[in-house]
């Protein structure tokens, strides 16, 4: 990352702003912050429903090729919308020549757990009875997203459901219990966030949940045996680092392909950044050819 | 894996051959199996000498890009040669243009610890005298020569030269005392290793010196401090496979970049079956694409 490039994230993740003052400020500032990101060339989004759920379809211009994203967005289960994605599916988009569906899940704490998770997996399950082949289906997310995209998959096998492609999470949160050691020695690093800022986010989507379920904490507690393939993506200056680096240390004991793929100095869903920072674009272009090779 | 693969995979690794009676059929045994794989088109070899060391010089024939792959070959440190790496040079050097020198360094038992290492060392060092710029050097090997990727980024920084733009390691031994889980989880899905076979050939690279020394076993105790950003593959059918997990876990804590890609179900330097193996050419094009943007 250059000095030039620092300075541009800084200014887009650290500029001052009125403290939100309720959970609908909230979600506007998020969605001011994401607005800041690039949108990649080479795509068009149009609006449809899956599931019963609104979701983005963001296809490519040119050169498309068979294979859909099935996306979650971030926002800590009560932010964003496909909207506030949109730099990142286009991202991955105009690099594979694959559909994305971005799904707008609802959202905690007027939709706590499972309600995200029944509509990742009606998602997914529409897709399947559209007759799409489940080889050709990937599920993807940043952040919480991440999380929803592996835990749809888990979602997926309880019902006898095939199995997606693969799996890609950037920056996922797999751990509501909070536990991992990056959480206090990042905590500094985080430009984003800390344990203080996690736990009542990670509390309004539990709502009383036991936190420790595979579907809230699949780093603690999920049977990844026949997993898809999956890829996960981690910044090394955020406190959500050791979730990916247990979340792939569990994929790797169960058998299964796993890819953990740390970049330095960087932070939380830094692949939002592509197109203003070198190492994000280069991040998407991995995760695009990982998704390419499981998505043939 | 289709079952065809997997025939031919196995075919190669498991086929009969009277037991070797001393290191000079070793010798020739491994360059049997290895002269089975198959090397990559659009590459030309020729000789040179890096050092004091002669090399094999590995060239695309087309779409040159500039960056030098310096490559340690694998072999236990006491078998192989440049031209048993074929196999894997070619197919790198086909993907990302850049060329290979490929090192002839000095084998155990006749040369133990540290001979390989100065050899490598030494190689590097030449390419600095030559005006070869570090940021478009990348330390390269598979097996024993993962491990002397490693130990040459660490030689260099001991000796206070620059540290090249990346270290990429194909199932590399990073862990002389054996002490990784693996060692005993996968013992019985290890076409190839036990910790019994390779106990004996530690033991003749070591020779007398501790096991734990950073040069012998960096999983165990190297400071990875502002090492380069690093590649490491493994399988989850090798005795070796924790040694990657561990490495990588030292390198994520030190804060660089690292990327720890376990493919399944395949053995030891399955990279080699390139052209064979559906997942050898897919974890090539990952490696590939990891080095082209460290290169670049």
């Amino acid at each position: 990352m250059s000095k030039a490039q620092r300075a541009q994230v800084d200014a887009i993740l650290r500029q001052p702003r009125p403290a939100p003052r309720n959970l609908e400020e909230m979600r506007a500032g998020y969605a001011a912050t994401q607005a800041q990101m690039a949108v990649s060339d080479g795509i068009r989004t149009s609006e449809t429903t899956l599931g019963d759920r609104r979701a983005l379809l963001v296809e490519p211009t040119e050169r498309a090729r068979p294979g859909t994203i099935l996306y979650f967005h971030g926002g800590a289960w009560s932010l964003g919308s496909p909207e506030t994605a949109l730099p990142l599916t286009s991202a991955l988009v105009s690099r594979t020549g694959a559909r994305a569906l971005s799904v707008d899940y609802r959202l905690a704490p007027e939709n706590p757990y499972p309600a995200a998770v029944d509509d990742g997996a009606n998602a997914y399950h529409a897709l399947l009875k559209n007759g799409e082949d489940p080889a050709r289906i990937a599920l993807v997310g940043d952040s919480a997203g991440g999380s929803l995209a592996v835990t749809t998959a888990l979602r997926a096998r309880e019902s006898g459901l095939p199995a997606p492609a693969a799996v890609v999470a950037f920056s996922g949160c797999f751990d509501l219990t909070l536990s991992g050691e990056s959480m206090d020695t990042k905590g500094e690093t985080d430009p984003i966030f800390t344990r203080e800022m996690l736990g009542p986010l990670a509390g309004m989507y539990c709502a009383g949940q036991d936190p420790r379920h595979p579907h809230l904490s699949p780093a603690l507690s999920a049977d990844l045996t026949g997993f898809p393939a999956m890829l996960l993506q981690a910044g090394t200056n955020e406190v959500l680092l050791d979730d990916s680096a247990r979340l792939a240390a569990r994929a790797i004991d169960a058998g299964v392909d796993a890819v953990l793929d740390v970049t330095a100095e960087v932070p939380h869903v830094f692949q939002s950044f592509a197109g203003i920072l070198d190492e994000a674009g280069q991040a998407i272009d991995r995760a695009a050819l990982f998704l390419s090779q499981h998505l043939r």
